[in-house]
């Protein structure tokens, strides 16, 4: 099979929505993939966290990491000696770059069946695939590393030195378009078996919920630097 | 190079922790791995979604998933149709089963230093590397499904109802031992340059903490039956 056959492209996109590709529509499993924009963008601006997946000597390798998003583009970074990064090359110029999977989850809620089958969580999650390729562009590099910190909190970056030349350098960012992408979400109550309905197990939702704690100053701060609002209002 | 040298396997073990292999040290990255398995277990116990990684079509691919965990055997699973438990085959016998990744993180906190760079998260991960096989053993595979279970909430596997036969059938379970696995932890404050220290920006921790909302009982449920002590105890 030749390998446009096996990698096409996005399809024709709906202005709201991803394109459905081979590799975003599942084979399986409720709930269904929803390509929508706004839904997509909320679940990724949403978590501190994604889980970036490639591939090393033919072995899959799965490591958290911090992202930004900027529009339809997504942003990792990390020291230019760690493995992801060394193998996305030297930039789009370069090299064909890193194929990646990054996906973001949320759990919502525990959902307790009265059978054991059906039980499962609420979550909300959203798988990117893609080719990950090295920023270069020092305008956008620096963009990227803005977006990484105002995505742990928005407006921080503003709040905060920015990088110098030696931590530039030190700090190769890539890059993800938002392409083929897709989104799931599974909310509500308990699906069960209608015989299942009377027996004396008790069923339906634990919600998760998470909270910010008491901000914890750092040891050297100097007293006359207040908490500022952008945290005072987490 | 031969297979042999390039998937060695553990390396000897101390009792309470894992053999660091090539696939588990890394390269770079603070803070440093450990492979203490009171740690893993902890982080492992504490989760409700891992991100499963496996390679598709020589692509990553990256899926949360529910998992269970006994002793030192992680299980997953899902539809007999879906991708990764067909890719995985039929049991030890039957077939190579499928190399994957697995990998749970929770993030405790923000870390907001004075400079960008020094900006992080303090979280827990595990990384477990590993071959993941279908059980075909009755009895390991309803163990496993009673492990998934009693992983939402500890002890529900006995208060609620066992899968029948035709759920049994429609559900494939997935194993993976904790051979190859580290733990990364980062706590504490802010790691700052010192010629940051005097920047009038606002540094410290920020903790993330998931709670349990109140829990929303089923639309059918019998009003006789009574939340149970170990939900009302969440």
């Amino acid at each position: 099979m030749s390998e446009t056959a096996t990698s096409a492209g996005p399809a024709p996109e709906a202005p709201g929505a991803y394109g459905p590709t081979d590799l975003t529509v599942p084979t399986r499993g409720r709930p269904k993939a929803s390509y929508d924009r706004a839904l997509v963008h909320s679940i990724l601006d949403e978590a501190y966290v994604c889980h970036l997946g490639f591939v090393r000597d033919g072995r899959p390798v799965v490591l958290p990491t911090l992202y930004g998003r900027v529009g339809e583009r997504l942003y990792v970074h990390g020291s230019t000696g760690s493995r992801p990064l060394r193998m996305a090359g030297g930039g789009p110029a370069a090299d064909p770059g890193l194929p990646v999977c990054l996906t973001v989850t949320h759990v919502d809620g525990l959902v307790l069946a009265r059978s054991a089958f059906h039980h499962s969580v609420n979550y909300r999650s959203v798988v990117v695939h893609g080719t990950a390729r090295q920023i270069t562009d020092p305008d956008e590099k620096l963009a990227a590393l803005d977006a990484l910190v105002d995505h742990v909190v928005p407006g921080r970056s503003a709040d905060s030195r920015p990088a110098d030349a030696k931590e530039l350098a030190a700090t190769a960012v890539l890059a993800l378009d938002l392409a083929e992408v897709s989104a799931k979400v599974r909310t509500g109550g308990v699906n069960e078996d209608p015989d299942d309905l009377r027996l004396p197990h008790w069923a339906g939702v634990i919600p998760l919920v998470t909270r910010y704690g008491t901000a914890i100053p750092d040891k050297d701060l100097d007293p006359s630097v207040a908490l500022p609002g952008y945290l005072a209002a987490l």
